[in-house]
């Protein structure tokens, strides 16, 4: 793989008049996303002079490759003849995109600068909630009515065709818009050019609405491997289409988004380094005071017990060894039924099945650590039975962490509400609080306190 | 959406003779993906009959949905010739898929049956490391020479169309078949007839080789919104595509990857419940027993301070409340870090910007987490020094948590280790050690012991 921003400097040093054809004709063998790394790389007013050399048709797959910000940073550079023309000819999605990250009244200046049709258009697909169907569809599609024939329809698509975002489908409509049917454009290449397009295409069209959320949209895609899939409103009528490119965004985000969120930490829309770090404070507070909170438990259970630690300090000493180990395992299992959920490859109606289980590896893992942590504490006490004891309790920790920590995530599941945020964190500080007593309770038993 | 698994009950009832033609005009409007899940829910001498209900390229289709265990066993259950049939017709990367995973007699059987050329290239494929582009790739495509014309193309396509996985774009070879330039199948439709293929084409292919790591290849077909990509030999020469559902698929599960080794949980293939809970002790216990011989410290730290301990008991009731939430705040900070390296939207020559925000975003968390543990630890224990003591440690310990969770896994990444192992329990185990040292010696200081 070429890494683009390596060229910088050889880019930057190519940007004088005289060079400037050499460089046009190296450009033309970039791909956009490549050439659009390279935009981001070069200061803010080399951006426009190097913007201005690419083709036309360039300067918009290559601005619809930048993120919002970088977008409207250089469409404030550009010309207004220059900007009109870029949003005019921009995908509907991606200006979409655009405009709804934009303050209301920039928004509100670059879709006065649009051409009638597509201002309209673009009014219409703001008014969808965000991350919806409706939000992330396109408009370009190719749609076909029924009684075309195959040939008819091969000569509207080329026609049309470089104004589509895709043809890889099409759709078939009735007079009213409502969809009726599809096909692949391998089947129009490969039906007889007579034959009527309502005979060729599939009347079975799996849809989603317009607002639907685009994870459930992301869902459907994955689950029958679409590469587009229709988006129609609530009477049917063929609005517009989502792209897998559009997807596997959506999919990395709700990713990146689970994986923090079971970190405890609330979803972000920016990148890491864009949060301030007072945002980043916020995103982060929340649940540590409500763990914060928890943990307080664990003063009190110990307060309960200052007779038996006054007895046998060295108990104390493996407080840390005890919870962490359990925090550790609990947050194994709360992980695997997390992802199991999200991915649904786990029913939360095999509940008992999966507790067992937990419970049954939880011994497991508790012997065998129970062991460890017993030989530990008898090097350093010389007491059998404070040994026993941390065995124990080892054992019955890690049965606990791992029931508790399948048990929350499926009954948050079954109370619909997002089993995430019963990660790692949680279970960790409940089980803090659990080990203690379950510890001190067994120690007492033991040696008599 | 419909719930095809619903329906199980009534398809039960139609798997007569008498009701056989009106369950599969039934079907024919179903998705292959939704049959698949209706053949999961049946049981197993339901399935056969039931399979052999459908249509030829069904049948096909859904047994190409089907798991590689699923398949297996559904092949057990049908005739040799039906088998043979089914084999040959599959796409060879299914085909490769299902081999793959099936002991190594049965497959050597299973190969068997094949026609020649199929045999010869299912083992020439089997023969790619798993994992790699070679072993999720398909041989189906569409290639075209650069010397033919539009129109010679397009009916080459016509005549081959139906056999081939994907034709949305066509790669263009030379004679030697080396990968020369590529065209989608949108650009052929707009084509002249008479116009060549090399005239075309762009020239510029992005392809991936052989040997590249299925994630990788999913990061390329994602930088570029690729629905499939070329994969060619260390000579330049075609030798299949990966097309997009496949790599959501591996998308998907390297995601479940990383979550799970964020969890100190080892990679497995089987779905959680399928795992056995040995299988499932030994994937956990690996990790646990590393960070139990770290939580091990814990206690020669804490006989360090025993007299401190002995002389003010009362510092011990809050060892859980510090050390818990240090490792909350640093499994925070891990795991912002971990996936922002892992999705590439950080940097690691950002280092020292990372760091710095981590710090600062701790020292304000530690400011906030610091007053409440202070005022529980006064209305505890009433006595100002100590609930000073526990308010500055949480300030010095959340600055500790924030800027280790966030060097660790940078570490790593530079080291060219796997970041994620730096993850919540690694930072936790870590965190508490240092936590306790910082814990008592400010309480040492203020207390003056």
């Amino acid at each position: 793989m070429r890494q683009p921003s390596f060229l910088i400097p050889d880019i930057r040093e190519m940007l004088v008049p005289e060079k400037q054809k050499e460089l046009q004709e190296a450009l033309e063998e970039f791909h956009p996303v490549d050439i659009a790394e390279i935009v981001v790389g070069l200061e803010p007013e080399e951006q426009v002079s190097f913007f201005r050399l690419l083709a036309k048709d360039q300067q918009i797959a290559v601005f619809e490759e930048l993120d919002q910000e970088e977008q409207s940073a250089l469409l404030s550079s550009l010309t207004k003849e220059h900007c009109r023309e870029l949003l005019n000819d921009m995908s509907t999605d991606n200006r979409v995109d655009l405009l709804q990250d934009l303050p209301e009244e920039i928004a509100g200046r670059l879709l006065a600068c649009l051409s009638e049709s597509e201002r309209k258009l673009t009014e219409k697909l703001l008014k969808y909630k965000p991350n919806t169907a409706g939000a992330i569809m396109t408009t370009e599609l190719a749609g076909v009515r029924g009684h075309m024939t195959a040939e008819q329809s091969l000569q509207l698509i080329r026609d049309t065709a470089l104004l589509k975002e895709t043809i890889y489908y099409l759709y078939v409509t009735d007079d009213q818009n409502h969809l009726t049917g599809i096909l692949s454009l391998r089947d129009l290449v490969v039906a007889k050019p007579e034959q009527l397009i309502q005979d060729v295409a599939s009347p079975y069209v799996i849809s989603v609405t317009v607002d639907q959320d685009q994870e459930e949209v992301a869902k459907v895609m994955e689950k029958y491997d679409f590469i587009a899939v229709p988006v129609v409103d609530e009477e049917g009528k063929l609005q517009g289409i989502i792209t897998i490119d559009d997807v596997v965004d959506v999919m990395k985000k709700e990713s990146t988004e689970d994986i923090h969120k079971m970190a405890a930490i609330m979803p972000h829309e920016e990148e890491y380094l864009e949060v301030s770090p007072w945002a980043m404070v916020q995103k982060r507070i929340g649940w540590l005071v409500v763990f914060l909170l928890l943990e307080m438990v664990t003063g009190s259970v110990l307060r309960n017990y200052q007779t038996t630690i006054d007895s046998v300090i060295m108990l104390a000493f493996f407080i840390p060894l005890l919870i962490g180990t359990g925090g550790n395992a609990g947050t194994q299992s709360a992980t695997l039924i997390i992802r199991g959920l999200a991915t649904g490859e786990l029913k939360p109606n095999r509940i008992f099945k999966i507790i067992w289980k937990e419970g049954f590896v939880g011994f497991v893992l508790g012997l065998a650590l129970g062991c460890l942590a017993g030989l530990r504490t008898y090097w350093m006490s010389g007491d059998l039975l404070i040994a026993g004891a941390v065995s124990c309790a080892m054992v019955a920790t890690l049965v606990m962490a791992t029931v508790t920590g399948s048990l929350f995530p499926i009954l948050l599941y079954r109370l619909k509400l997002d089993p995430a945020v019963a990660a790692g964190p949680f279970i960790a500080s409940v089980v803090d609080v659990t080990a203690l007593l379950i510890y001190f309770e067994i120690a007492r038993a033991i040696l008599h306190l």
